[in-house]
């Protein structure tokens, strides 16, 4: 039995290759799966295995494109109820791989049709070595269940039941394999680490230690973290399983005027992937900045509306085939076009264009003092908020701006803040399609801020 | 906490980063350094330890070069009397590194000074989350205690006293890291899994079930597999501290005359790292045979003399590289030359080549009964002989053959035989150094004569 | 204006593009035209026009992927009556690009339809600057005439005139651009010169010396170099349109059983693109080899039947995409399968494998005293074979043995004899498909043979 | 013989390798010689000689490196006196390379020393087949010969008599192989044409039809485009010989803070390689821009002072490789360290930046109306200013800027003009470092103005 873990960042998303000899099973696969296919040759194995413990809602996944491409089967929560080919589990069903039994159990919770699978490396032993748990139970947290409107408290009571009735009665010496590390939104409070043990978590697991049901309940589905646009789309996706990615079209390069007059078409948007400083200092009007440093999978897949052609602005070739597998990671598969030369190409054209100013952290500091009237708005996640900001600082995430502008007056000079620079400029570039004008970002955010000592600690 | 394994296939070596928020230490790092700083960067740490569970016999390590790109503090065991600067930790020392301890605990065993470090994550808990525990404790097997000669019997008791009283003692969710997995010859039957925790070692590690320690010494001493020459050499390397990569001879390209005027000095040898296919079709006389695609290093280790400059025959500018890159890992260090233009440009110089021939497995089987007098050669080792050969086959392994060859009649014809072909070929380029002449190689080797159906099932 | 010469090795073919400011056209394009999508871009041009000079024998070229990706505009002769939409032109038709002019005069010779571009710099002067000259006039050479059966002498005599009464009309400093450069079959004796000038021509091209018609037709049409058997193909696949190189299949990896299976289908054949000494080494019995590094675009034009399913076998996946290219440009487009793992992966299934051994320069020399009955069969063209030979050879032309191999006696042992090496192996693999079975091939060929000092000086 | 021609843009510079059968001679290098290496291995090519037209006023040259990785003589002018080993050659000299002698004429005027190199290949007849003419002789324009304080009649007249007296009394049809093309500021005209022939540029070569040497040495010497400062420094290092690159420091990457302090240091300098935009948004206060993207290397040699140990900034690690070795072609040979993580890292570590916004073209021209004092600067050459320009803009050169600031009022609002938006932030950059505060950049320059219709046609 070989296990290897496939990390993404940003998406912080575990996949797995559980191999025997030379056959292998590909556990909840992300969609560009050309990495799959270079480790199993690489080890010479044969995948013949797609295993997905539930269907995904914070990202598209690749078990179509692994099955067409090797001939695998895929293996799916019978609860789901996929339209795609493939063998459905549920609890009590049992998986054989080589010498390696994958006993199914039903751990729903996080979602409804959520499944796990225990392994049981026979060729050593009887006792479970691990168990692919998906996002029922991660290392220092559990799979949040409050995704599914009107449905959290049905699905905390079935994820606590699972938790304690179930995974718990695993032996303290099995592996656990979450799908999930810290900075994915399918949990509060996840730790960095990768994988863990049963033992570990049920002694030091924070949510594991709420033993009532009763306190367990509102513990996890009040006051959770906002839940990204896609999370409810991309389990659509996944059910009936995503269009294979060989089928998709890539973005070609476009002149800026031919760009110009594609941005015009009522289908299309303008997605610039450049730095956030790049953005402020040249951008096309009405274009949504996502700089490609920040989480850009879950901002694109929150912020941007769904099945529009994306026309794409990108300072290298590689940004642009950098951008189009993450967007394709969340669900946007339209990027049809990309501006040839890019903002400095489109300038020479002589087109218009925005700008939003940046602000170092010792400015503003001054500028607190000096320019009362000046709004700060700090835009990041309710949590980090709480961990201290600027005094007078408005706190409205980034997301919900979209909605809440109207709290904010367009005639006012704007400061926006977040941790790193990015952010703020996602929300600058929301308020700008919105008729806000007078922006200002904090170029390096609260992080700056706090190294340049204008933080006091509490 | 964030751990992150580094495994190298061949030496199947397992390296570790395991950091904090800022910073990381790097355990047992492999020669080549950029993995880890590549991995450093890209997630923000600075590289700030350099830790050592033992000196290594089975490969030279990076932690010179390390703490010298890095400004890291290496640390070692005590007991090893490292000359190069460091801290020398034993047990009861302990290393903070931002919210983790690691506690040391002597280890002896598989060496002498061996140590191992129990990790405690105090963000989380105070009980061990994992162990470092180098060679002492592998997936489904312990480290050979048998390396050092005359010393056998006591590391073996040694090593059995800590597994026993100090591993074992961990709680059962305590997860393990080792250094090797299937394929290093720093154990004997390792597993392909590459990590494990305590509880389930406890129940299904063969070597940990033999509780009495008159019964785990011969056990563990005796019918070992054969160590590599080097096995020696790179702990005495890794203790004085290895030369930095970078002030290391790279090969040049030399034309086919220069290239044979340079193998007659006294300190050169020919080193054939190109497929066994191309060594067999046409070689220089005299060249050692190492294909690639075999367990290159261990073999370089083993049967390359120590100590000479090496002129290198390969067939690509990236198969160099890696060569290159192989032969440091093992402590070959003067890989001064490579010959321009490959084994074409030496034959189109008009200069002498070797040749040995390919049999299929059907050719062969069919030898069997048409070529009675046809020796066939087995050169595996003893465990995959014994596994199952062809019922005439003479057994010498294949670096033995360089004290055993008189036990072969050089004016028989000679089928040489391994799994895949390439041992056999090594064998093949040791033999004619010694004078045989009629050798041919079993292409696809026996499981090549198995997969045609020859082998008799046992 | 400015200038860019694009030239491949092998087929020895130069393409051009001639620029203005902002846009381009490109002369004679190779079949895969990422070349010049990428130097347009980074030069901020767009391709705007494609130009033919004829419909060429010996590549299949990328006109229709150029249009279909830029939407530039294809020029082609009027008498070529090419099916696919493009501008047709002849003698006096004029081409605006820019400053720049192009003027058509019809150059028949080499092909009937040829014609050939005159440019003018008109930003500089009225007199030419130089030709587009095809494959009407090399450097130090002019083209073949004799590719069209029953058609030479005709074609000849139109060189001829078009050569004299017009090409040598235009000014000494004209500088000429030609389609191929030595190495090519388009010509008998080109200089590795890419360009020169029509007054160095003049002075000094050979063929432009013979001024009596009637002396230069037998010249230009007896004792030719064979053409391979693709230049009456690729004529009639550039004058219907290529397909598009992005609608061709791309080889997939096939286990050795399955492609052993696809090997038996009767469009099928196995091409081994590996050096000549793995393929002698072991290769797939009936496979064609033609080592990549020989002139295997030529080779495989020339002697693979058309319109097959190729199976594939290379060493790396490099190797297979730089096959799959070549072929390609000689208008084998359906590379089907690769195999998985090469050679080496094919013995260990355990499947049958044939053999050509190797013999250097100094063992054959001894053969030539030792066994008087083996036969030295020598597969170079007429003219390297006239330059020198090794006494006792039987000459016959690599692809000749087609048709003449039963001039050979089956039974006799035969060393092949090439330039480097892998001609030869083009042959055995030949007369292997016809049942010759004791074949060796003199590794490093003449030229080893000479550098070992074995060729007397004439 | 074959003629490779190897072009740099940006310096606009040629070089060749001029190749026999098996050796070659390579011709006015480039500093970084890889390129001509790889050439010569991929055509079986040992490079033996490598041949200077003189020393090189506008780069430093590779001349000691290849002479070194090859054991290749150098062939220098006789009156350059260089202090390196190598054979000088001045008129009447030969140099025979296997068929081709290459004839040795002194031709001074752009330098004192330049000699140029007439080739004959014996092979095909005995006039001349090109010449490498170096500085004296391009495409469109002559060698300027203004560069040496004081000399420039002198060198003037010596240019002139070696033109007709020596260049224009080559046949019409011999090439001309010249050492620049449009872009460099060693001629002002030249076109984009790479090479071209002694009888084209007879005709049409503008300085070569001032037949009157006293109208020739005005319109050579008067009115020239400025020479940037590394003119004087590169002929010196290239006499001298420059150290070889394998000994030059590369650097390092540099913590926020530490690349702070690292900068106080009075030799250090910070230059800025990212886009004009990304400077723009956000840079180190004292930082040189000069953007990858526009003539890099010549505004490195101009602006920057020599002999600084120079920190870079730039977008990605492949930039800091392009920087570097730009850099090294002007003689910066100490760019010791690069800012880690980019100007994101150093907002974060919450340092000063510095601020330069961009107005697009059209906001631009409604400020034209709107903000009568606001100061235009338009900061390109004088020929491009003379060819069209904002009514009421203000010219100075961007070098000039470093002595006539002080024509500026640091006190008004200054909009800085070039052609594209990358020479106006260098600028920008210069006026910040000499206390100008007030200052606006437009964006896609003159192009883009006149692009969008704001420039009257004359």
């Amino acid at each position: 039995m070989l296990l290897l873990q496939f990390f993404i960042p940003k998406l912080a998303h575990s996949s797995y290759i559980l191999a025997g000899d030379s056959t292998c099973a590909v556990i909840d696969p992300r969609r560009d799966v050309d990495i799959y296919l270079d480790a199993a040759r690489s080890l010479d194995l044969e995948i013949t295995h797609v295993i997905m413990t539930h269907l995904h809602a914070d990202f598209v996944a690749g078990h179509m494109d692994l099955a067409e491409l090797t001939g695998a089967t895929i293996y799916a929560p019978r609860l789901g109820q996929c339209s795609f080919d493939h063998v459905s589990v549920g609890e009590g069903d049992e998986i054989v791989l080589e010498d390696m039994l994958l006993k199914v159990i039903d751990t729903p919770g996080h979602t409804p049709e959520h499944v796990s699978y225990i392994v049981v490396d026979t060729s050593r032993g009887n006792e479970p070595i691990g168990v692919f748990c998906g996002d029922t139970l991660f290392v220092g947290d559990v799979g949040r269940p409050d995704l599914f409107p009107g449905r959290a408290d049905e699905l905390a009571r079935k994820l606590h039941s699972c938790l304690h009735e179930k995974l718990m009665r695993l032996p303290d010496f099995c592996e656990i394999y979450p799908l999930h590390a810290a900075g994915s939104l399918c949990g509060k409070a996840m730790a960095a680490k990768r994988r863990s043990t049963i033992g570990y978590e049920r002694l030091y697991n924070a949510p594991l230690q709420i033993r009532d049901v009763e306190q367990f309940v509102p513990a996890l589905t009040e006051n959770m973290p906002s839940a990204p646009d896609h999370f409810g789309r991309s389990t659509v996706t996944n059910t009936r399983g995503p269009a294979l990615v060989r089928t998709l079209p890539y973005p070609r390069p476009m002149s800026p005027r031919a760009f110009l007059e594609a941005s015009k078409h009522e289908k299309a948007i303008v997605l610039d992937a450049r730095t956030y400083e790049a953005f402020g200092a040249q951008h096309i009007p009405g274009a949504y900045s996502i700089d490609l440093d920040t989480n850009f999978p879950t901002f694109a897949g929150w912020i941007l509306p769904p099945d529009r052609d994306i026309l794409l602005v990108a300072s290298t070739a590689d940004d642009v085939d950098e951008a189009v597998t993450w967007l394709r990671r969340v669900g946007h598969d339209n990027t049809i076009a990309y501006l040839d030369g890019g903002m400095p190409a489109w300038a020479r054209a002589g087109l218009q264009t925005g700008q939003v100013g940046q602000v170092s952290a010792i400015d503003l500091h001054r500028m607190l003092t000096t320019e009362p009237d000046t709004v700060v708005l700090d835009v990041r996640s309710t949590s980090e908020f709480e961990e201290g900001h600027i005094d007078r600082a408005v706190h409205i995430e980034v997301a919900q701006l979209r909605t809440r502008h109207g709290e904010l007056d367009k005639d006012k000079k704007i400061v926006l803040v977040c941790r790193g620079g990015n952010r703020a400029m996602i929300a600058a570039s929301l308020l700008k399609q919105r008729g806000f004008h007078n922006l200002t970002n904090l170029s390096g955010g609260m992080t700056g801020y706090s190294a340049a000592g204008f933080m006091k600690q509490h």
